[in-house]
């Protein structure tokens, strides 16, 4: 992207020049690029421990000789790529709907976890440099799994406390959970009661660690404990000088 | 935004400065607005021609004893805010997952339809100087309306063959369908075959006409003719300068 950008950057300019940040950014789609990290969803996708109940369902319940197709889904609020509410293990605990939206929007880091064998631990995070606010992304081996590995490497407690003490805004991983059966779900309420937003069923395979800007976003269902959500990351490797542009507004 | 972002400049620099781009537009969640334009979803929201059969139902299906809450999800390919595809209309047509993402991630610009009766013409149109390749969405105002209007403001064939004319590379309506019970839904089949994306069920009502960075995220589900989605806009407002950086990477 950078590459591509300096070439954009010298078509219009050397010097300066001034430009509307977003049509940069969107450049007519010359410019940006998309990564889509979301799995697919489709009958035998992967699912939490391969329990067939957990599998999404499709019902055609209109055909184009009645004027249209329609189709009923039915889906579990962790299917696929998903958003937790802590809702989810905390009795009352807030929802879906009360998660602040920006805050899935916004800058990122891929971290390289890939050489984590079985599961990760505050001592591979205390050496990345994790800022207060950041959203972090773990990849690990598990982005290279095709189904349901009931070995998925997972965030071990202290991990999860060391992230909520920073604190982070938010964290993402490459499995259907972001821990493996640990009774009492130690991970998941130590992220839920330090207001870290959890991102469960992540695809980063064919995403570098580095920097991007998170887009993810959940459907908006009202009183959920998860939700399927659409998770995309635009590049923002590109560097760019700006300088106050002085008008009226300011 | 223009005067904080005004402020944010100020802050940094009166003259030039380095900076990350998207750092810059997250600003850490200071500088950047997210407009949420979608509608929630529940039991008991507006479905089209008020159908209970189009309502969603959610069916807990474990609970805090079984050590989470988790819940199946029950909803209609064209529930709420949703993106359509070819295929609901046209068989054989292209499906959801087939639509390039990268064109629902842009900019936009929401026109004011606000006075329109009954239909969009190709005549309210016109005067819009509407580019190739825009995205755009139709405020009117449906977006005041609570509930289903069986009455509702919707695109008029001849306005459906201007915009894929343009061609638009999209057009959103703050209604559940682009149009009302016309035979032969020709305004659809016209957006398809024109290769127009069409988001159908937006909520406009708190956001001003003119240029967004619009987000649109389908649900990523294999083969459907329809999905829900969540779809967002960031305020562009913002006008910046920019300078080529002089790396060994351009």
């Amino acid at each position: 992207m950078a590459r591509r950008a300096g070439r954009a950057l010298r078509r219009t300019s050397r010097s300066t020049a001034e430009v509307s940040l977003l049509r940069f950014l969107a450049g007519k789609g010359k410019d940006m690029i998309v990564y889509d990290i979301s799995m697919p969803i489709f009958r035998g996708m992967p699912v939490y421990k391969n329990e067939g109940k957990r599998q999404p369902d499709f019902e055609r319940i209109r055909d184009y000789n009645e004027g249209a197709a329609e189709t009923r889904l039915h889906i579990d609020s962790h299917t696929g790529t998903h958003l937790d509410a802590p809702s989810h293990m905390i009795p009352g605990g807030l929802a879906i709907h009360e998660l602040p939206l920006d805050a899935l929007v916004g800058e990122c880091r891929i971290l390289d976890l890939s050489y984590v064998e079985d599961r990760i631990t505050a001592d591979h995070l205390r050496t990345e440099d994790i800022a207060p606010g950041e959203f972090v992304l773990l990849k690990t081996r598990n982005s290279d799994v095709e189904g349901f590995d009931p070995g998925f490497v997972y965030l071990a407690p202290d991990a999860a406390e060391f992230l909520a003490g920073v604190p982070v805004r938010g964290v993402g991983i490459d499995a259907l959970s972001v821990e493996r059966n640990q009774p009492g779900h130690p991970t998941h309420i130590t992220l839920f009661r330090g207001g870290v937003l959890v991102l469960e069923g992540l695809r980063l395979s064919g995403v570098a660690p580095g920097r991007y800007f998170l887009v993810a976003a959940p459907l908006k269902v009202i009183g959920m404990d998860g939700v399927p959500a659409r998770v995309f990351l635009l590049e923002s490797s590109l560097q760019v000088s700006y300088r106050t542009r002085q008008t009226a507004g300011y």
